[in-house]
């Protein structure tokens, strides 16, 4: 019975010839991922259980990037908490204030992914790596222990369902508006525990920026993993990062799928995600009008350079409407450095946007744009869960840096065709 | 008898022909300042008071600048309360993320202080006005919320000190270090509530940055206010800002000080303070080689565009020593696209620095780089107080932008002679 990408990969990591969906195998990690927010408690597992070594200090990569720079003092005990245990153990890719991104996009940026490699991370976005090919997954905090005592995870063999995307996709419709709508036609769990496999002509046509994005919020439709197979993009993104040996993996022409979903990229129109779940989709139109407070563009899901491209491209020469804040973080060092160097930063601050150093910040209500009572933001990020942002009674919309950028400047829900004075206007 | 440059602008102010030192008068007020953690306050206690209209609309600021982008639910819901009563006064000098920097930077920035002027702001650093020749001091929030409404506050006319500047000062030496050297010579409470009145020819030598530091950590000697004659370089600042009449005001020559002290700046060291008092000072000589892990390059004292200048200096070329964290935060966002136009924020993000949007974060300790238990920070902010910056148990050394960059390079406390390898390396 022939296996999917990600059946490939696992079957390889766990020194087997094939697997079946439903199978338990113990794959070897390629590396293994925390933050500032799970590591800490990984270690105390890890403590616990009276571990004293780590199966490879250049396979485990710690990014501080939730609350940092720290907003308080707890932040910075947990901090302070992963620095010590890095230094303990001389671990290679421990990633502090100054050095850092969101970790999503830092471990591709730093070439720490690869196509066929198998990664676990204690955050549920690990899913993001996906876009290179790679199988890779969010896990607990016990589980990050285990992983970096051992280099070893047991996996259920995920079953899957093809996602074919078609065509070419309109000026502003991004990978974000793909993987809103993919949600929106699933659902929050239209894939659990499934991977979700991208395939189809389409492909060629998303950027690597796009397919970050997309594999990175396959977690929103409870995907086990999102994975894209490797093209001339994915090995030009490649080049110059990654030189270890890897390999890239196709399904094999006879591989089971549970279902198909075929999207077409050339009628899809900008999407959102009211409040509050991510398949709660419309598109912009039916959307347009609804009033904000605040703007969010960046996080693992959107605070790559092209992101900031698209955002910059509709703030430039404009401003942010009255009574709107608009918090712009770019998602590494390097991405900063990018997008000043091409004007972008220049942009958003004469348009009268807040720009962060990197940082998870908003997206979960960590710090630097956490909302009051009432209020409600479009934001480029993942998840608008009831209080994710604040309290329980502010909301989120979630949607593409265009889409997100066209609001801060309309004031409300835009379409970024209206405020570019397109044909729609 | 003569008056002081304090005592001619608080006699004008309260319609009287002369004062004298512990005379209580009326004066009227020609800005009243609050932030986003005194205004909520002050809004109270207006409310409290049945209070209906504001004095002058266009003489009341309001900067949201102490822990926005907003840490935490707490400060959004401090930041809507300050929002909603901008609103409904319609209060012209409203600022707020995205338009706003460290409030004592953006009020000269904005023409909002001029010579000669009365301002009170619910903040202590609100003697950073005295660069320009204007008797600014900090108010409680109550004072602030009267002061609104009336536009008018008492005070007890101070008696003086003056201080005497002479020389020249040498390459790497600031006003930070001037000012440290006065509170170190006359202790925090040397100046309790007299004015710091600074003369000599050694003033000509300062930059307007320079001077606004001095005149920043006037109430770190618990002095009223500190305040500076206006000279060509004031004028020059003045210009393109400040475009309503105002009138610079010089001591009589038979003014009465209680005291002078003279400082030849020729003379002086690079100088720091050490925990946890801003008079517990020792040139960088003494205290070089006390080891830090956080480096701070901002605030209302030592965040503005020489400040980066001198810092990105020293970082160019080099790196941030491992194990440091540098968080540098530009004042405003003009000095943020100033410095980015110079390549300042670029050389700080290639050197390993993480370049902040414009809040005041640390200093107080409320976001943007709080410390875990133990850890010694060198930092260019105003107070050094036991758990200002952290728990009890972490430390901060006041130091001048240019002590603070080669301290992040070293990884210890550094002259910046040593880093650049002068004579003294």
């Amino acid at each position: 019975m022939g296996m999917t990408m990600t059946q490939k990969i696992l079957a390889k990591h766990a020194g087997l010839a094939s697997v079946t969906a439903g199978q338990l195998v113990e794959g070897r990690l390629d590396l293994v991922l925390g933050n500032d927010i799970t590591t800490p408690v990984a270690i105390t597992e890890f403590d616990k259980a009276g571990l004293i070594q780590v199966f490879d200090r250049n396979k485990i990569a710690i990014v501080l990037d939730h609350y940092t720079p720290c907003k308080d003092i707890k932040a910075a005990q947990l901090c302070a908490q992963a620095r010590s245990f890095a230094q303990r153990f001389g671990i290679t890719h421990f990633y502090d204030v100054g050095q850092m991104g969101v970790e999503h996009a830092l471990i591709p940026e730093k070439g720490l992914a690869a196509p066929g490699e198998v990664i676990t991370g204690a955050d549920s976005h690990t899913c993001t790596y996906g876009a290179l090919g790679a199988f890779s997954t969010g896990v607990g905090s016990t589980d990050m222990a285990a992983g970096m005592a051992t280099g070893l995870a047991w996996f259920k063999v995920p079953s899957a369902i093809k996602v074919t995307l078609t065509g070419k996709p309109g000026k502003y419709v991004s990978g974000k508006d793909v993987v809103l709508h993919l949600i929106g036609e699933i659902g929050v769990d239209g894939a659990l525990y499934q991977s979700l496999e991208f395939a189809g002509d389409g492909v060629a046509e998303l950027t690597m920026d796009d397919r970050f994005t997309i594999a990175n919020m396959a977690i929103e439709a409870g995907a086990k993993n999102g994975i894209f197979p490797v093209d001339a993009r994915t090995r030009a993104y490649l080049k110059g990062r990654v030189d270890r040996p890897w390999e890239a993996v196709e399904p094999d022409a006879d591989a089971v799928y549970e279902r198909e979903v075929v999207i077409d990229l050339s009628v899809l129109r900008p999407t959102v995600s009211l409040p509050h779940l991510p398949s709660n989709t419309k598109t912009v139109d039916e959307a347009a009008g609804m009033s904000i407070q605040q703007v969010v563009i960046g996080s693992c899901t959107n605070g790559r350079l092209k992101d900031l491209q698209e955002a910059a491209d509709i703030l430039k020469g404009r401003q942010v409407a009255k009574g709107v804040r608009c918090i712009v973080i770019p998602a590494t060092q390097q991405i900063y450095v990018d997008a000043m160097a091409q004007g972008l930063i220049q942009t958003f601050i004469e348009s009268g946007c807040a720009v962060s150093t990197p940082t998870c910040g908003p997206c979960l209500g960590g710090h630097m744009g956490v909302l009051a009572d009432g209020e409600r933001a479009v934001s480029t990020t993942n998840r608008n869960f009831v209080g994710r942002m604040g309290p329980v009674s502010s909301e989120i919309i979630l949607a593409s840096p265009a889409v997100a950028a066209a609001s801060a400047v309309a004031g409300v829900i835009a379409d970024p065709e209206t405020v570019m004075g397109g044909t729609q206007a």
